[in-house]
């Protein structure tokens, strides 16, 4: 299976794919989608909308996944996460992707075994899960994180419905 | 020139239609698209997506415009209407139409004549300046304060020009 991982940002936008199959995981792309601050707000998120079409359009994802967002106390820069994410996740659904949310304490554990874990373990504990990925940047690290968390999820939830309903 | 006004949010977006010849404004159509607060995320987003598009193909606004936000202390609010706002964004710059933005200040004073003005009175300045015209509810009212706003602004504009570049 195929599972796309997203973290998204009006700045910058992550996402890593990775092929799981069973408990084998391994990489397949990740890069940042960048649009410039100078800018009109609707041609970035058209931008953002067309290019993260285009990355699902090439690696037909089975599924995506996304970290939660606790905002901040600037409601200026959280309202801009709001409005890229808000893009993303319509990019996700309108091509038919089903997109899972998890907490980034969550994501953090999943990678790295902390909750508390900093942007650069996780690059690190990329390098090590996904050997051979070269990492885009940090927030293609951080959208890989997302994917091998979505993975393992999928993995237990088949796993306890082999032991629920036996075949 | 056909104007259309709106009023993003999750759980409603508010839209009006006007038509603008010179300084005579008049009411074309206005709306309220509404979203479920039990469907997930990425659906409600999708919803939204597709009607505000509806409503673009129906009228073919040569224009849009929109309030700016300020965010609050409710970073969780800021970021659901983010996420809407971003959907209607995109949904008007996809559709090819550009759009104008406007401090909700600048709003109240165009349609009442004073930066402080509540939802009331709005709702009774709409029924006053666009007679005749059946209002959906309070978010379609801002909406058609936000297209008259941006129809006023579009006419100094063309004054202006006139002025500076006697033709």
């Amino acid at each position: 299976m195929i599972l796309l991982g997203l973290d998204p940002g009006l700045g910058t936008t992550g996402w890593g794919v990775i092929s799981a199959e069973g408990n084998r995981l391994s990489h397949v792309a990740n890069g940042q989608i960048k649009t410039e601050p100078g800018m009109q707000l609707p041609r970035r998120l058209t931008l953002l909308f067309e290019a993260l079409g285009a990355v699902i359009r090439t690696y037909q994802p089975g599924g995506a996944a996304v970290e939660e967002v606790l905002g901040n106390s600037n409601a200026q820069s959280t309202l801009k996460l709001g409005q890229a994410r808000g893009v993303v996740l319509l990019a996700a659904a309108t091509a038919g992707v089903a997109i899972g949310e998890y907490h980034p304490s969550i994501v953090k554990k999943a990678v790295v075994g902390t909750g508390g874990a900093d942007k650069k373990q996780i690059q690190a504990m990329m390098a090590h899960l996904l050997p051979g990925a070269k990492l885009a940047g940090p927030d293609a690290a951080d959208a890989l994180a997302v994917a091998i968390t979505h993975a393992h999820h999928l993995a237990s939830a088949r796993a306890l419905a082999r032991r629920v309903i036996p075949s």
